[in-house]
């Protein structure tokens, strides 16, 4: 049973994009349950609808969820804004410590900081996200720099689609909204990556 | 495997002390975990010193704890403050809901707003904290009122005990510091109403 958590300290970089979407990857290989466990409640509110193919319940729940069911993969959405403290226990508390960045300063000052603060075991990987379509450049420029400087990163980056909005407001994943495909093929080819980070 | 929570809107009214002894009269009877959700960490901090009989986590690690271990009681030790939602998402997790509160005008409004926001099917019992030594009457005066306006309430309270701070300092349930085993007596007298309202 794979834990997999998203955090980040800064808010609005795909936290809770992502938790959907690694949660869409995996859940046709056995029971997911995505654990949000930030106050502003996205998950839930993605959840609403009742469109998605796995659940999505506040942390108060989950140790119940957890007696009743098997649950093969667990996604944490995790607060924006954590203290030193719940870093630690985030990262202690999963196999992989996944962090969305967007390819911009505040977002990558942000990642920079909270890689400070994880302990020094720990699994982790930055998710460049929220990657403006060509012919910007912010996306490679981003991933040079994040190499350049020793981040272990994901070399699948997610681009920014209109469908993701599209997608919360249908309370679905991204591939199931019009013109949503091509979002969705960002994450198809993450998952590779994904397990193998897994395995580190 | 029974799941109590401990609520309040209330600080300081024995929530974490609460969680403490409750877990000590289980930890007996099965392999016992509380998990510390409060940001205060007043549980972690009172497991530190490591002479507690179960075992204390941050709410972040109780996933892949629950993965590894087998609990048979989960105590969830709450922040103070919840909102509405928190309030519903700790009712829906547990089997028994308690509100510690003291017998003073702050720490019963404060339980009976807790009470108005409650899912109407929750489980949960009003715990007399804190209860001053006699010949204060604050106590039995409280009881009587709680009763009368029809509260779900414990029979057996808790008494004020400076043992509890030493208790605390060791980093041990009260019954192990000295002049706690009369302490320790309210918790024993309240395991039987404990399991009784576990299966309510």
């Amino acid at each position: 049973m794979p834990i997999i958590s998203l955090s980040s300290f800064k808010g609005g970089v795909s936290k809770t994009t992502s938790a959907i979407h690694v949660a869409s990857l995996f859940c046709g290989n056995g029971q997911t349950l995505v654990i949000d466990s930030d106050p502003n409640r996205s998950a839930s509110t993605w959840a609403r609808p009742g469109g998605l193919p796995f659940q999505v319940c506040g942390e108060k729940e989950a140790a119940k969820l957890m007696r009743s069911q098997k649950f093969e993969f667990i996604i944490f959405d995790t607060p924006a804004r954590p203290n030193d403290l719940e870093v630690e226990d985030l990262a202690k508390g999963c196999d992989l410590l996944i962090v969305p960045t967007p390819p911009d300063i505040l977002g990558m000052d942000a990642m920079a900081l909270i890689a400070k603060s994880l302990p020094a075991n720990t699994n982790w990987k930055v998710l460049l996200s929220m990657i403006p379509p060509p012919p910007q450049k912010d996306g490679l420029e981003a991933m040079e720099v994040l190499k350049n400087q020793g981040y272990p990163v994901f070399k699948q980056g997610i681009r920014l689609y209109k469908a993701y909005k599209d997608a919360v407001a249908a309370g679905v994943p991204v591939h199931k909204v019009r013109g949503g495909k091509v979002a969705w093929q960002d994450w198809t080819n993450l998952k590779n990556e994904l397990i193998q980070a897994l395995q580190e």
